[in-house]
């Protein structure tokens, strides 16, 4: 099954939006390449599933703890050290706004999701396995506090699944 | 918000039914209750959305290592004994079938669903998070080779979500 690249740049877009404006980080986003084992992903992930009637994605965005402790001080103005609630909070809402940006471009090329609530793993050392056949691409992402990166893993329904 | 109830008798008909007939695992449903707090899983999840135009949910399914070995050494006639990728490939097939069964049953309460790929978190103490404020219903269940627990957050939308 081929990478589908479509889901890249609106995603790079959409997350690239959300970090300069919202979180007023910079970041830069590095070459996306293919996901070939199961790597310990960072100590925090959000997940959030696309299901739409001709296709469903599922979006994992994993955080080191100092980029996203620095997202989330630099969004609350607060001085968090720790994974504590406010950082799970922020997980939730990039996920949530990233996706939702995502989407929007998504629909200009044909695609049509609902999206789902997004769900924050937390926990070192863990990783995310995408139960598909088809590939995950990874789109690695850095900041001056650390790095995050995405998964997108998407596949075309052969029936109809909204019914 | 109150606790949706709606949601508990076919997850736990649904997961009683894979388990007893797929799975040849005798199984037995505790009491379901509210989560409070952020408790730690087992040591493998999976974790799947259902996406509607009126209700969105999500769902995670949560293994010890005994049980989902057990379970997977049933199902595969094998002895394994370690969390390798035949254990990862049965927690997404349990989690998509017995959600899948549980759809089936929903529909007949005029829920309407599309549901997402199953992903499966894997690392000791991880924890999940639904990032909602409606309640999450934990749902235990007991085998004899250890226990497994469902958490289910499902929440009405104001607006249409799949357009």
């Amino acid at each position: 099954m081929p990478l589908n690249i479509d889901f890249v740049t609106p995603f790079v877009k959409s997350t690239v939006d959300f970090m300069t404006t919202m979180a007023q980080v910079e970041v830069k986003a590095g070459k996306p390449f293919a996901k070939t084992d199961i790597t310990a992903m960072g100590e925090v992930t959000g997940i959030i599933s696309m299901v739409g009637e001709k296709h469903t994605a599922s979006l994992a965005i994993s955080f080191t703890k100092s980029a996203i402790v620095a997202i989330t001080n630099n969004m609350l103005g607060g001085t968090i050290k720790e994974l504590e609630m406010d950082v799970i909070d922020t997980v939730g809402e990039v996920t949530n706004i990233v996706t939702g940006g995502a989407k929007k471009l998504l629909v200009l090329k044909g695609y049509k999701f609902g999206i789902s609530l997004p769900s924050v793993i937390l926990g070192k050392g863990h990783s995310v396995v995408h139960t598909t056949k088809a590939p995950v691409v990874v789109i690695p992402f850095s900041t001056d506090n650390g790095d995050f990166f995405i998964e997108i893993c998407s596949m075309s329904l052969k029936k109809e699944k909204v019914n």
